[in-house]
């Protein structure tokens, strides 16, 4: 197959989460795309936020943050807390907020999974800033945890591509990982 | 819904990617779970790899690196590569290898879209480190590309879940980003 040149801003698949923040004492939610984990030990997540947004400023100020995943049946707020900014509309009602041990990163009660996570580092780059937290504390929904483990389908995560801007549910299960190329080991 | 704590070492759902390096003049390709976009404008690619592994010396001595976003078709040669390390087993005819701009960042052709990337910079973890590339170039088969943008369906790209170490394909069209939201606006 022949290839050919594409534009260089290309964006592989990313899941959606929403990062919490306590800005100026109010919880506020944003849409991030770019969040992967970071390291193994202790387990961190870096995400990856422009530098004009609103929720840097409360990362910076408390040193906490939340990462909630939704579920696809929380699609439409999910993309309402992307389209708009804390700085302008108070979102600190569109979700039932808890808090975990760290009191300052408000995580939603409505997705299957949260993550409070503690600031490691911030790396300043051109435009965004990676944020990379130590996760000090998951929360889940019993209904998807099964026998100890999180139970993706269950848990219905979306992810985001880009430049078509759309969002999209997880698959079908496609093989095992650390296994299905052991055929090729021979 | 009543929430439980569960481990922190929790793993968000991950795009997987091949990275590309050349090490000691040979092509080496790792599987990568931890990947997302790290800036927008130059468009920058963040990696977390473990610090053990072989492919940080081929990225650390050419300061070139490449990702590549292999189909659900090649999912056993995928973790084949992330099953065995190039510190002893040669890698490098795995795959049919191709070059662009930078010479050193070997590309996967099987692979429907990659991309180079020149290293900016290396934040490094307690047991990884996140090895941040600016992408020089993109390339795709021109399958997967309509209207000038990349058609995900098509590029049929894999991801991971962890603990229960599942490959998964992309799921079904679930609505707009920055769209579907905007009826919560009024």
């Amino acid at each position: 197959m022949e290839k050919q040149q594409i534009g260089s801003n290309f964006f592989i698949p990313m899941p959606v989460v929403l990062v919490g923040t306590q800005v100026k004492g109010q919880a506020n939610f944003m849409t991030v795309g770019w969040c992967a984990r970071a390291n193994a030990n202790p387990p961190m997540i870096a995400c990856g936020i422009g530098n004009h947004h609103y929720t840097p400023a409360g990362i910076a100020d408390t040193k906490t943050f939340s990462v909630n995943i939704p579920s696809a049946d929380l699609l439409e707020k999910t993309d309402y807390c992307g389209l708009v900014s804390g700085a302008k509309t108070d979102k600190s009602g569109v979700f039932d907020v808890f808090y975990g041990l760290l009191k300052t990163a408000p995580m939603i009660r409505e997705c299957p999974v949260t993550l409070e996570c503690r600031l490691v580092q911030m790396v300043p780059l051109p435009t965004n800033s990676l944020w990379i937290g130590e996760i000090a504390g998951a929360y889940a929904d019993g209904r998807v945890i099964k026998d100890g483990k999180p139970d993706f389908p269950e848990i219905d995560p979306l992810f985001l591509t880009m430049p078509d801007n759309r969002y999209w549910t997880l698959g079908k299960y496609a093989g095992d990982a650390w296994s299905a190329g052991k055929k090729l080991m021979e």
